[in-house]
């Protein structure tokens, strides 16, 4: 019943990776993590080439069913922004291809999801990613805090919602089923950690 | 000696392809030209798939020898942008995947390449892309003629682009060797057809 997830914060300079698995009492562990970066001096070919060919090799070991890619709408440095773009576009491919779905999430809905706060710093998430992943310390590289809070972040959104469970929310205005109720106490547990 | 260039116009709802052979003089040759579709309806995942596969067996038929993909900067509406961009790092990493060597290229130039004036409109290019493609009429769809001119582009910009030319030139202030001269006069030749 478990359900893996990788999370992705795509870069092409940095591209954070990690893989949790999520059981259905929200309980996350940590699976693998870290980061692939490739060199501003190489070409945008081979760049996006060398995280494509990452992205395959952690999908192949690790087999995830889902993959969860952090959603870019702007920046400061359209270059950079663009990058992203482009390393976003290799990633969803590599999934795709293998018939994993794919989902975006907003850096809003990964610091609400994990911290209770869509404007939480990265300090904050780092924090409360060590804590439901139950790590002794905060997660290295500090970019992969990211990919693992993606992670984390669509398992659980995925789980509360589901169409039928935002149709029963939306009719009784709340949660209401023993599960609903377990995972929401769950995630209650995790945040006063 | 004829030098096979694949060109691409990358875009989420409609991706131009074009395959243009080039010999050593400039005559250029229509081999194939298309446009691939997504519907938005579908999810990104399933769109960019879509592109990639459609890219690979491109690839995989015509076996081209280089890739020109329009470089996209910046446009009025950013989430097209964004598809833009992440269309163009899956068809990137379909080639580079190939070992055959990707170029952007930037409307700018291309539009500079095949009809000398950089701010032509897009009248201009198609009429400049049938008439250096020897075709009888302008080609179909009208997306496609932009993939067509970036293909011409890159195998232009690459024949008196290479370093050795550059260097040439910047010693002697000018095109030199016979094929330089050869190459300037076809290309001016194009223009004035």
């Amino acid at each position: 019943m478990t359900f893996r997830v990788m999370g992705i914060d795509p870069g092409l300079t940095r591209c954070g990776l990690a893989v949790v698995d999520i059981e259905p009492n929200r309980r996350s562990t940590l699976v693998a993590v870290g980061v692939v970066g490739t060199d501003a001096g190489q070409g945008l070919d081979q760049r996006l080439l060398v995280i494509a060919e990452a992205v395959d090799s952690w999908l192949d070991l690790h087999e995830p069913q889902a993959l969860a890619v952090e959603r870019v709408f702007s920046g400061t440095n359209i270059s950079t922004v663009m990058g992203t773009a482009q390393a976003t576009g290799a990633v969803i491919v590599s999934a795709a291809r293998r018939g994993i779905p794919v989902a975006l999430h907003t850096p809003t809905e990964v610091k609400a999801a994990v911290t209770g706060n869509g404007q939480a710093d990265k300090v904050a998430v780092t924090k409360m990613v060590t804590k439901i992943l139950r790590l002794d310390t905060p997660p290295r590289p500090a970019d992969a805090a990211d990919a693992l809070a993606l992670a984390i972040t669509h398992a659980w959104r995925r789980g509360v919602g589901t169409q039928a469970a935002a149709a029963t929310a939306s009719i009784t205005g709340g949660l209401v089923t023993p599960a609903q109720r377990l995972w929401a106490e769950a995630e209650a547990r995790a945040r006063r950690r």
